[in-house]
């Protein structure tokens, strides 16, 4: 019987009989499921993918050959089985190892993988350099069927004919990306795996394996076959059209089937796809059966709540809320659609898709797409509603730019995730999108504080006849914040003062609400002056006025945001002070020119001195 | 003899013969050659599209039916024959009508058309409208072979059918996107074009017309075709595979066999493209000879270069100086490759090209996947220079972030057309690029004045394991801005005080210096102080010590920037002043919260107050 724990890392796999590999899979499993059972991370991707891991780092050694593991929480496995068997229970922690591949993490990752479907073109360049270098390793890309319907990704398989570089591509095939996958790609990939020719090539490829040919020899065994094949029934694939070589589909969980054909791959000339198909979940019965459900899994710990008098906690997560909330206005509007980007699950929209399946649009992985589509959608008349996290809205800006903010058409883009994310670190964190699009004309930017307001805010936000996009964080929502009582009249463009202090104010928006009224709650145990609380609500357009007259009114004013300081909110405010005669001296509380770690959010909240104490320090600093 | 003053618009053309409609062709043909010469324009593909726009506007109604252009500068005779034929003269020029399709300036425009391969997603986001609205018109999109290959485009070829909406799509292929196209999928068309089943198709379909059939019974009639043909030679066809119905390639210069195809499209009842083949320049012997050289013509009377004792003016673009220099570069390093997205006519690229084949990547219109690949070159050892247009850039942001910086992978970014760009407008300005990567982490982003500092700053970039932003505008390159000699130990993160005023001083980069010194000029011949004249150059990291310094030791800091106020520089010096005992009044000249229309940079930087004038009566007005 052998476990993790009777290997050192991958080069003793060469050792293992096919008895010995199997029960290794299963001890791998064992150890992924306990770690992300406690830490959270990716259960369902990462289990599917074990046997495909261990085949790999049986015929391809990384301290050569490169392996691109595209989004990457797939590759748990390979870290086991390279140098961090000893560190994985810190996996997505503060100080830990990270849920996703990353250079300079370990030498033997290849690529940061992050976002998805960028492997092909990483793959690519990988490639070339190593051709123009005159170098001799392999290049593989390790990507799931979702990521292949990507834009960056289609556009990379485009470039290979052209690149003319010996690549290898492994065409994880879970028959989903995190939901299950949509489109007319998809369909395809399904036909080839079903489809009697590539049964007869796979069976041909896997026999000439016995002889391990030269590249060219099993070339010519194939391009026979597929002439044969022709003035039968032979299938449009559409890689080959792209001059990509096919083999698949094979079993990805066998493991001497796959052994032979990544042996078969490294002899091979020309760039080259091997299609395998998985289970998402394989080995965990739970898991199995709900692989969208087990994709994410949080953790045991959950992140700790504040507790504030003046915050009072719902049991909801922001995502709920809002999906909750366009649920009833899509109940009364019935030009009211909704968009996600294979984000349904995070997004909590299964409930709207089953309500108005008409009326809800999951895209699959494709962001670009999906804001070029609501800006169509919203010309033609309807009332689009995106779901987006802060980090994929990166994908869109240019269509978020042209194809919304010039046109001035009215979509409302709720941009889930916005600042720091926990654990899954900083491919992951929504710390881009105040700073970018505060510098789009035309387009409104709203953080509300509580649910209560994020219905109001969604709610004038469609009825508005321009581009908004309404931020809220990732993790459970406040149900109110502060005392104020609103009045419609008073809400488009204003900024709120939500407590009244004398000599200091604290500035902030969404999260930073929570950590001022931290800080106010510190200020009157330690006896010093409270600080007044404004709203800023709307980062954009910015309610000068009322900021002009709390600089006018306080000695002190501390900015504070949970995104960066450079093109935020903290450095608007310091415009409008320099047009004051005698504005209140200002700190600037935001996160610096850095990127922030992994670990849970108040781990990074405190690494990045967006906290309380900070805060008071900063006033009695003065 | 029928010409374009013969007719009031396209409702018209019904009345046409055919030999009319070819007289109104040459026509129009002779009056965008006469306009484009003056004004500057796209000549080639405008030229190339002329009977396509014909035949569209005899078969389909703009007022009911959408038409949506990809790109759109091939879609001057749409704008001649709907309302703006009288105005066709202004084209391009400031108040007068866009070079791009643009709903605010025409209800028949029915979506913005600046930047490529949206309109698939724009279309089925119509098509989806009507579907739900019960509304009952056609929705095309016309869009062209190089834009096809973009990522956008291919996310939205992926979800037609998913979406189940009936659209139109003309791909009008002209074989190349601006230089010649690339990749696989551009084989792929070559093959289709030439395919005897194809050729028997398209008899059928056109055999039909005569009967003008319900869809069912062209589909009925078209699958046995199929079928019978499967058994011989079906090409595989990518298109069908996605689930859309492909007709072609017909003849794009025939405008019969264009009315009849298009006339059965709307009988059609599945997603549809329509295959035809155009010539690029056609009927302009000079234009049909060298495409890519008249695919972009510049305007007669050029853009006015500032005159200023201060400022030496090189006879050279931007551009060439930027690809001479990395020219020069690479011949001394093997390992710099340099990298474009389909721009290597405006990139001044050729000979680089020319010099180095296997070391220049144009990848066509895939800027995603360039800044991946980049990233990937550079991982695998080799020094990428990546050219691209600071519009375009904002499709790549993503990869920006994670690809590039996150990894901190040492990529040089070229960044041209940095600014108001002029004729082209708002889809084409570079007003972007600082307020966005300002806040990514351990970006470098510099601005060298003139085309001395261009190459020392791209020699340091290359040095540099980081990676770094170089940007610079379109238009003519001064060889030589202010009298500082250079020390190159002091360079990195250092700005630079090119004069040593008392009073007040202006605080800029790049463009900004000209007018700078023209301030400085005027400033002289009014008889009031000079000002300092501070040039960034290093926009990230900021040279705050130095900023500092001048901040104390002046009444009034101006700063200067042709891009967007929010975000921007400006903001930043208004932080650094925050910090400050006795800082200079600050006044922060740049582009407030508005698309900036097309016209020619002069006016446009009148247009946004970014004058000497302005600048002077800032400080006067202290």
């Amino acid at each position: 019987m052998v476990t993790l724990s009777d290997i050192k890392n991958y080069k003793d796999l060469q050792s293992l009989d096919d008895k010995n590999l199997k029960e290794l899979c299963a001890s791998i499993r064992e150890e992924i499921t306990k770690v992300v059972n406690i830490n959270g991370g990716h259960l369902s991707s990462s289990l599917g993918a074990v046997e495909l891991i261990i085949s790999l780092l049986k015929v391809f050694d990384p301290q050569k050959d490169k392996i691109i593991f595209d989004v990457g929480h797939q590759s748990y496995a390979y870290k086991l089985l390279t140098d961090r068997k000893d560190r994985f229970g810190t996996l997505r922690k503060w100080g830990g190892i990270s849920g996703f591949p990353n250079p300079s993490e370990s030498k033997l990752d290849h690529y940061i993988g992050g976002h998805s479907s960028i492997s092909i073109s990483a793959a690519l360049g990988y490639a070339k350099a190593r051709d123009l270098l005159k170098q001799d390793h392999h290049v593989v890309a390790v990507l799931g069927d979702g990521a292949l319907i990507n834009g960056v990704a289609m556009e990379a398989l485009n470039s290979i004919k052209e690149t003319k570089s010996r690549i290898i591509l492994i065409l994880n095939d879970n028959k989903m990306s995190i939901n299950e996958r949509v489109g007319g790609f998809a369909d395809h990939l399904a036909k080839l795996s079903v489809h009697p020719v590539y049964t007869k090539i796979k069976e041909t490829i896997k026999d000439q394996c016995k002889h391990l040919p030269k590249g060219e020899i099993i070339e010519k065994k194939l391009s026979g076959i597929k002439y044969s094949l022709k003035h039968f029934l032979q299938p449009a694939n559409m890689f080959e059209e792209l001059g990509i070589s096919y083999w698949g589909p094979f079993d990805g969980h066998n493991l001497q089937e796959m052994e032979t054909i990544f042996n078969l791959a490294t002899r091979y000339h020309k760039p080259l796809l091997i299609h395998i198909v998985t289970q998402k979940g394989k080995g965990v019965p739970y898991a199995e059966e709900k692989p969208a459900i087990y994709h994410g899994v949080s953790p045991t710990q959950k992140s700790k709540i504040v507790k504030c008098n003046s915050v009072e906690w719902s049991s909801k997560s922001w995502s709920e809320a809002f999906s909750e909330t366009i649920l009833k206005f899509a109940q009364e509007d019935s030009k009211i659609v909704c968009l996600t980007a294979a984000m349904k699950e995070g997004s909590k929209l299964h409930k709207f898709q089953e309500s108005f399946p008409d009326r809800f649009f999951d895209v699959g992985i494709a962001e670009e797409h999906m804001l070029s589509f609501a800006a169509g959608l919203s010309a033609g008349g309807l009332k689009p509603v995106v779901s987006i996290y802060s980090t994929f809205l990166q994908r869109a800006m240019d269509q978020l730019v042209i194809d919304i903010a010039m046109q001035q058409l009215p979509v409302v883009i709720a941009v889930d995730r916005a600042g720091l994310v926990g654990e899954d670190g900083p491919t992951h964190h929504g710390l881009f999108d105040v700073c970018w699009a505060r510098s789009i004309p035309g387009l409104n930017i709203i953080a509300p504080r509580d649910i209560e307001e994020l219905e109001i805010m969604l709610r004038c936000a469609l009825d508005k006849r321009e581009p908004s996009l309404i931020r809220f964080p990732k993790g459970i929502a406040p149900l109110r914040i502060g005392h104020y009582t609103l009045r419609n009249d008073e809400i488009w463009g204003k900024s709120v003062l939500l407590e009244k202090g004398t000599t200091w104010a604290i500035a902030t928006y969404g999260t930073g609400l929570i950590i001022a009224y931290e800080a106010y709650e510190l200020a009157t145990k330690m006896g010093i002056p409270t600080p007044s609380i404004l709203d800023i609500r709307f980062i954009k357009p910015l309610d000068r006025r009322h900021i002009e007259e709390i600089l006018s009114s306080h000695k002190t004013v501390i900015t504070l945001e949970e995104g960066y300081k450079a093109g935020g909110i903290g450095e608007a405010i310091c415009e409008i002070a320099s047009n004051l005669q005698n504005p209140a001296k200002l700190k600037l509380l935001a996160i610096e020119d850095r990127f922030v770690p992994h670990g849970s959010k108040t781990e990074q909240l405190k690494g990045c001195n967006l906290t309380a104490e900070e805060v008071v320090n900063l006033y009695l600093a003065n």
